[in-house]
Formats: C-alpha cells, structure tokens, sequence
C-alpha cells in the first residue's frame, strides 16, 4: 500500500540502487578519499561551481546541524519559521550541538520574511541578547510552498547587509527547483545563500545528504567537526554512488518532477470532494488540507499518513518520486468511499 | 587491489546487499516503526535474551558514543584504554557531544587491568574532581587482542562494586567472539557488560552500528537522545535490513572468522620474513608489525595501510571477510621483493 | 544621582555589608564547608523548612541555569513567558549550557497561563520533537507583576499531572512576598514549586544566589553541577555572611517592601503627568510607562534608565532598597520640567 | 587556628576590603560601564600595555575555561600538566564547556616540556584526532614551582610555530612573578602568552579573576562569551574595587611576597625534622612533603590541609598573604611534639 506520511517512506530509486550495488566492486579507499567521492563532488561542482566545498553526512539533521554550526558561535541565534525542521523536528538538536538559539517566526505559509525578521535585530551589540547570526530558510518549505527567487535574494540582501549568513535547508530543493523552473544555483549561490543543505534521501536515496558551502571560508576545520559530530562515514563511497547517480541525467529533477506532478494530480482530484479543503498553495510535493476527524480516523485506518495540525483537523499527504497516478485514484476514490459512508 | 588499511575499505558482502536489494521494493513506515527493523530486533534478542534495548544508528563513533552519553553525566569520567577509539580516533566526540572527561590508561596490549583503573579511582564524592563512572572496554581491541571472558567479569565485578558502569565497543565483536570460541552473550551480557556497542560496518555491512543495553533501565529517554544526536535514519529498513542479514546462518561469525583466520594465515607467512617483527599477539583480525621504513615505504607504493607509529616504525594490517589467500600471498610476495631488493 | 535602571546599580545594604567585613576575621575552610555557610543555609531552613537543599552560586543566571540543569534532559524543553530572563537576558545561556529548548509564550503582563502552555503539550512521546519537561515561571516577573499563590498552584498542578517540574526564577523573590504580604514559602514550596532561584543581588547583596531544592531528589550530583559549570566560589563565606544577613531580621523582606513602596510613589506622583501612560500594573518594584520619545531623551541626559521597547516608547523605571523618596520627587520634577519645556 | 589548606583559606587583605567598602556608597552602572571598571582596567594596561583586553570574572575556574574558550575549537586539544587545575581540579569544566579535549603530560616538578608537548603534535590534519591548539601553563604550577621566562619564552616559541597559543593559568602569578624578580609583563606578554588568568582570589581578595587577552584578535565576542558562560557580574564594580587596590602599590606582588616569604620559613624550620622530606623545590607559596601517615593524622587533628597524594604520604601546606611567622612556628613546634610523641 502506498504511504503518503512522507517521501521518506519510499524505497529508493532503482537508479540510485544500481549505482550503490555497482560501487560493491572491491576495495575503496575509507573516508572519503575514494573515487566515488571525487566524482559525486565533480558533480556538485558542475551544478554550482568550481569554487564550493561539498561534504556528506548522513541525514538531513545531521546537514542542517553542521552546516549552521560552522557559521554560529554558540552565543548567536538563529532566525526561521516556526515550521522549519530545526525548530520542530530535530528533537532539540541545534540548541544541544550547537549551543545557540533558536527564533522561530510564525508563519501562515511557511515562508519567512525580511520585514517580520527585522523585527528580532534588536540589541545587536548588547551582551545579555544572543546575537541574531543566521537566517535559515527551508527550501521547499516545510508546509509544500517555494520561495521565489526574488523573495530568497531580499531575505540574503538583507542578512549580509546585517552582517548574518544565509542557511537553506534543502532538503526538498529539487522540488523547489522543479516548481520554479530554475536551475538550483539560480535561486541558492546566485541569490546569496551561504551554506545549504543539499537533500538526497527523500529524493530517492536510501542515506545522505550533502553541505554545500558556498563560501569556501566557512568551511574551515569542516573535516573536523564532521567527525567530531558523528557524521563521517567510513564507507563513503556507498553515499557518493548515490550522489552520482542522483545528479546523472538530472535524476534529482525527474523525481522531484514527477514527486510535485503527483502532488499536483493528487490536488486536482481532491477538487470532487468540496469538503477536502486544501489549506497550502500545492507548490512541491505536499498537500495540507483540513476535512472532518471522523472521515480522517477512518482513512486512516487504511492508509499511513500524519495529522498535522490536531486542532484543525489538518493533515499532511505527501508524494514521492515513487507515487503512482494509479496510487492516487485508489486513495481518493477510498476517501470518495468514506465520505459518502460517513454522509449518506 | 586488495588494501590492508582497515576492514573498512572492505565492499558490502554479496548476502548483506542481496537483503538491502530485497527491501527496496516498497513503502515502509519511517524511522524504525517497519518490519525489517522488528525483525532485526528479533535477531538481536535471539542472540542476547529479551530483556534487551536495541537501538540502531549510523557509525561506530555515534554508537559509541550514544550509548555511553546514556550512563553519563557530564561530570563523571570515562575510564578506557590509551588506544580506546573514542580516546583517539573519534576527534574529541565523547568531549563534545557528551561533555565529560576521558581518562585513558597506558596498555602495552590495548587492554586495561582492574590495577591500573583502580588508581583512577581517587577524590571520590570530591566536588573538584570528574567522578568516574564508566568503564570502557573494546573487544577486540585497537590493537588486535581480545579480552577473555575471565578479564571482563573481573572489571564488571570491580565497575559494579564500585558504583560504575562498563561499557563495550564491539566494532569487532564479532572478532572477539571467534577468537574466543564464545558465544558473543558469553562475555557481554553474561559477563556483566551493561552497554554494547555492536559492530556492523567494519564485518561487511555498508552502514549501521548497534546500541545494545543490557540493563533496560539505562535506556530511558533514548529513542529521543538518538534523534537529537542526530542518529535517527528515516529510511531505517535499509540499516535493519543488513543487520537481519548478518545475523542470519551466523554471518556474522563466517565473516569474522575468515578475517581472523586471514590475519593467522598473514602471521604464518610472515614468518618468511624475521625483519618483520609482530608486535602484538594476533587474536582478532588485525596485524601489528615493525619493519625497516625503508621497506614500508616501498610498500606503501603499492598497498594502502596505516603507518601506527612512526617511532617504531610499526605498521597496522588489517584483513576482513572479504580478503583472499591470494591477496595475502601476494602481499607477502611483494613484500619479499622489497626486502630482498633493499637488502641486496 | 540615583539609577532608575535597575535595582542592580544600587550599591550593597549596610547590613549585608557589616556582615562581609565581619566575616573577614581569619581563616575559614573553603568551598563552603565553613560555619557562615551552615548558618546561611539554617537559616534557608528555617524559611522553606528541613527537607531542602540549598546551594549558593554567583549570580541569578547561573541560579536558573543550573537549577534548571538538573531537572532537564538535552532532549526536554522548557516552557516560559517570552519576558522570561533564560529567554531573553541570558545570552542562550539555557541552550549552550543544558542544550535544551526554549519555547517561549507570548504574554501582555510578564505571566503565563496554563491554557498556553497546554497547546505546547504536544507531539509527547514523539522523539522528532523536544519533550516538554519543565515550566518556568519568574516571580515577580520581569514587568514588575506578581503570579497569585492559587496562580502558581494552578501551574505546580498542571506540571506535575504531566510529569513536568516548576521552576521559580526568584531573583525578585521578596518583592512578591511583600506585595502577596505571603511568607515565601506559601507561594513557592508549598504552592507546589520544584526548584527555585533565590535572589540576593537585587535586594541589596554584593553578589551571591541561592539554587533551592524542594525535592531533594532533584538535587543528586548537584555540587559536581556546580563545580563544573565555574559556579563554585571558594571563599563562600563572603557569599554566606550576606545570606545570613538578607535573611536575619527580614531583612529581605525589608528591602523589597521600600523598594515596592517607592514604586508606588513613583506611580502615584506620575499621576501628576497624564503624558506618562503606565503600561503594567506596579505590583514590585518595576514601573513601566510610554510617553513621549522627545521627553524620554531629554530624560536620558540626566538619568539612567533603559528603554523597553522602542516601538512603544516604552520605559522600565526601577526601585530598590536603596531608593529615597527624595530620589523620586527630584526625578518626578525633572520629568515635570521637561514636560513643560517639550510642550511650552 | 591558621589553615595550611590553601591560600583560599584566607581572609580578604584588608586594603581590598577597605576598597569595597570604599566602593559602596551609591549608584554605579552595572555589567562592568562603571567607573571603578574603568580604573581597574587602567591598573592592567599600566601593567601590561595598553593593547590589550581584560574582562573580569569570578573565579579562576571561569577565567581558565573563558580564556581557553576563546582560542579552542571543539575540536581542538588543550595540552596541558597532568597537574594543572584544568585537568584535575575543575570537575571536567573545559570538556563540558568548551568539548575540547584535554591532553595531560605526566609531570615530575608541575611543569611541561616541549619536547613532552611534541610528542603530542601527531596525526595534525587527520580529521579523526582532535587537532593541538594550545599549550596550557600554569605559573607558579600547581606544585610550587616556578617556570622560568626562558622556559616560557621556548614553550611560546613552539607553540606558536606550530600554529597554537599559549595560556596561562596564573591564579598564583604574583608568587611566580615574586620568585622571579621579574615583572608580571615579561615573562607573560613579552614572552609570547596569548592569554593569561591573572589571580586574585588566592592573592587576597574575595572573589573576582581576569581574563586578559594579549592578542585583541582573539576576544572577538567575548563579551557575549562572559555572558552566556555565566560569568558577568552585574554589580561588577565589586570585582574592579578589589583588583584596582590590588593592583596599587604593587599591593598583589606584596601579599606574593610574604605568602613565598613564609613557604621559605616554614622550609626552613622543617629541616629541624629529618623526618619530613620536602619533596618540590620551594618556589612560590606551596610545600610539598612527605612523612610518616601516623603523623599527618595527628596533625590533621589539629590544622585543616591536604593530603597530596595517599600513597606517598605526602601533603600540601600553602601560606598566603596572611600566614604569620608564629602561625608556623606554632605549626612545626605541634609538629615537634607530634614527631617526638610518636617516636618516643
């Protein structure tokens, strides 16, 4: 049965697997210093350019994490929306790692603003406040909405001009790019972001994620604290084989493509059940809507998904580079079921 | 060619990426609530009885130290071998992460004798002073041996008696165990050992480690810990999925049992050569040797493996699952050359 | 010229005072194992009763921090108001020094209300998410009001129905007192509060806070706590004497009652300037007022005093001990002359 | 009864307790903008330049952890004596605060070598091993001995070939700087320390350390550093009262100098008793000695100190500023009598 709790309940892509299985060869070199890894890195290089400095790890937490340690003293803060993975899906794990603060932002859609980020620059300069130091973006958002790349070139305008950086987690950012229809440079290196984190695993990988520093002078000692931070993994090949084949032919877009394709059907369909109300924008892969408990608990009894917000009677579906137009039909026309069972 | 640098520059082996392959085939829940992980656990239970905690993350670094974060406070103190992995080779991550002192004992051998930890034991209830409360044990150890059963009751006894906890790195458990001709329950749970760390990467799988607690009390609060150190994989079934392998018809054991055996066959044929000393005895599946730099240097040139101390012109040899006769033969072949030409 | 901006610009009480130099006769043994310390602490016991434990750090930020240490988990939250000290006045010090998150309400009077904070109580048990364990609550709060008895009963009840503890950030504990006219013991011990921070700075100590346990199984390894977290002072007595002091002949309770009495005066000699809007009830030793920016600039020149918010034009105006009538006619005519200068 | 315990034992010199009841006559600006703050800083840049920072902290705990965790990665190593306070006497406080690891060089005399600390300076640029940052010191050492410039003149001059600083724990500098004859300035600054804790509290006064910075580079963010550490006092002026009179008339090299003067009396006299080994050389105020436990036991019956080391019989007697020529005479008379009791 297809999930739609998330695109991280999906197998990984066969390409992915093919490549992990030809790595299998023989000996490679541990750490990082193997082939395989020069040629992910090659790849990430083509995307973004000659002057990054890429590194794996593990997961997204793991991305985002080190990614902000390296330009945060523990004394800073940290600025996103009170959505982002950092604040509310990490278990705590920036204020524990890294030391440093966290302000979240509300947000109806999941995006951030510069005028609603202004608002934390105060007592800049006063020792008894954490220093505002980053203003960390999630790409696509959490609640399925892309920023424009205009709206991420004022957010890092205004953050250098203030003397911060700009991280994006990117765990999502093929659909983000995908939705845009931009190249994932144009709207990351080219609009100011500084550190980003490049997801794989939701994209049909099976583990890893790449940092990917845009300025090459914030990684310094990065090799270090990756391993300090439990994150070096000594296999690494098996990690860049997927990396490579990820970047190969644009796979990252075509599942990301096809991921927001079927969030998009999914949302077209839901269109015959008036009492399916979708409450985000239907920009990546995700679909928020809000309909009554009773026909939520029931649909739930068959297919794996979250509830968003408890309250609202808002849930989650997400798609996947692996969900299928025929998994769609057999979902609405189950919920179609449902609901006349529970209106007839 | 084959490398002798460590177990892991080892490929994944063919039944462990055959079980990888065979997961991916659909949906599974996220984050360990799917039936590879139940099953893995079972197999682990088989192996250590029920009343276990089995909680599986990324690397051997993050095993260790996870575990060891769940028995410590940040002003106790870690008593462990000079040679401890976590003493050494994971780039102040016990430090780090979670906050207290190691202390690290000198060891001709890579073991630690209740004598030389007892000395540690002073200023107790002194407020200026890290408390100790861990013991930290490997098996087998960094530099090849391997604990008897005997040894590691007699530090449960003494860690126990004195209000302490002991701690297993079981990187190369699997080592100890054929080494030993024991069951692995034998000289860790039944030996008094509290919390494990069980090897998986380094004895043929592509990634995943092992925290095992044998005292279900120190577990409280992990499945959070694990997620905030940034260890929790979302697509679990892939971790889980290799560890049901491994511990399937006693892989585990084939696996470390030719590695050992390749190591003995290594000794044996180095034997031919009386400039090469072994340094240590050779228990598990590692090789110590000092030999003239000269030839290390042209050996080098051709092999990849680790220099362990240049002083003494001593080398580490390292052979896995996956190393062949020939490889060794070879090896030694090679190495004859050298000697012959510098010695000419 | 007398401050306004904080009860901390005053200087020390006389009688504190008398008390250090008094205990500056001859040797006395370190660390707190001295007589003045196992005065100091009877008498703690005399007000909160035996089944206490008491510790003296160096100030009011590390009484929260680590009183808050030891009842929190990396992996826990802590629930308070958005004027709370640990959120905003104490530089990250939560998150860097216990690795824990901050989740902050928003509050219009310095109090938080159970009703917010049970919309926190979610995702409980989920480890995506950090797990709500302790509810801190500052009395009086940091905009001068105070929390009623049945207020923090009500709170204590919620914590402890779901298994959460209660926080006191005391550093203006005896201006509640006086303004409650409650011994401190009815609104903190017994109104259910877990570990509090008593203030002494504030009231007319040199430097000194005392980290009180009610639940002294709170309190395990808590002087190792102290140690490590720098918070030890050797020469303890000096902080002893001034306790022993604060707490002989109410003492403390006199020093709060003059500096609320002198808040009072000052609200009602503002009344003279219905320019000056008070925007929180003056229930401790804090006013704070909007007017005119020109008039708080003009004010500024002769007085010190930190502006609140500037958006608002808000001022915080504080007393203390120290406060003459005098001191407030004299700053109530120059505001008045300045008033009538602005608008002639 | 005067304690041989340490020079912690002792009372407030009282020329700096004069100076903070000088110091408490009215209103002063908190957190360090008051005057008394500015004058004390005077006092070290008369000392020690005027390039260069000084903040003020309040135990000597704090200033080594605050110093060190301006110059320390997480990442990094401290190497240090195996008796420096840093490794033995602060329960862990640089794991925990600043999560470097601390590399301990057994020690004869309390003082490190360099070619000890090269020994140390391995596997630089391998990201699994914490990397060498800084050489720690302490002056005078934790046993009673003294560097020479020299000696730290060559220590620098490593260090910073090698890419790492130089701290100095100097809470006894006075001592050091007494035994010496030198001037505080040359053998710290001018001989290439980078940051120095500069005593007080052992020196004579109540409480209250010094961070000083040589390199301003290196105190970027410090304040915030101060405050997040816990260590900013609000009623600063306190701290600046002490050392502004410790720092007059050469008062703190004074109160040195009659601490060493009665560490050499009470060597001297001790020769009356071949059964008391002196067991370090007697350079600043400490002495080290061994005798027969039945008679430590005694005399531990009547005088409050340490013993050093259980297994040697050896203990500590310290002298401070306070410690008068009939306070040991008294001592080594009870002494006699014990010695003469026993032995009869």
């Amino acid at each position: 049965m297809k999930s739609f709790a998330s695109d991280n309940t999906s197998r990984v892509h066969p390409k992915i697997m093919e490549s992990i299985v030809n790595a299998n060869n023989y000996d490679a070199k541990s750490y990082g210093y193997d082939e395989y890894t020069q040629r992910a890195v090659e790849k990430f290089k083509k995307l973004f350019g000659d002057d990054i400095d890429v590194y794996f790890v593990y997961n997204g937490t793991a991305a985002n994490i080190l990614g902000l340690s390296a330009i945060t003293n523990t004394y800073n803060s940290i600025i996103c929306s009170e959505w982002a993975h950092i604040n509310t899906d990490e278990c705590g794990a920036p204020e524990k790692n890294i030391g440093c603060k966290i302000i979240s932002l509300s947000s109806s859609d999941g995006k951030i603003k510069v005028e609603d980020i202004n608002k934390h620059l105060f007592a800049i300069g006063v020792e008894h406040h954490s220093q505002p130091k980053v203003i960390s973006i999630t790409q696509s958002t959490e609640l399925g909405t892309v920023y424009t790349k205009e709206e991420i070139i004022e957010i890092s305008e205004f953050a250098h001009k203030n003397n911060m950086y700009v991280h994006m987690d990117g765990a999502r950012i093929a659909n983000a790019a995908c939705h845009l229809k931009q190249d994932v440079r144009e709207f990351t290196k080219d609009a100011g972001v500084d550190v980003l984190s490049f997801g794989g695993t939701k994209n049909g990988m099976m583990f890893g994620e790449a940092v990917v520093f845009f300025n090459k002078n914030l990684s310094e000692g990065f090799k270090y604290r990756r391993k300090q931070f439990m994150q070096l993994h000594s296999k690494m090949r098996y990690i860049s084989a997927q990396f490579e084949a990820l970047l190969t032919d644009d796979l990252y877009l075509k599942n990301a493509r096809h991921a927001n394709e079927m969030a998009k059907y999914l949302e077209e369909r839901l269109k015959e059940l008036p009492i399916v109300r979708i409450t985000q924008k239907v920009e990546a892969n995700a679909i928020f809507a809000s309909l009554p408990r009773e026909i939520i608990d029931k649909l739930l009894e068959k297919y794996y998904f979250y509830i968003w917000n408890e309250e609202k009677n808002e849930v989650r579906w997400m798609t996947s580079f692996d969900t299928k137009r025929e998994d769609i039909d057999e979902f609405v026309d189950d919920l179609n079921k449902i609901v006349k069972n529970v209106f007839k």
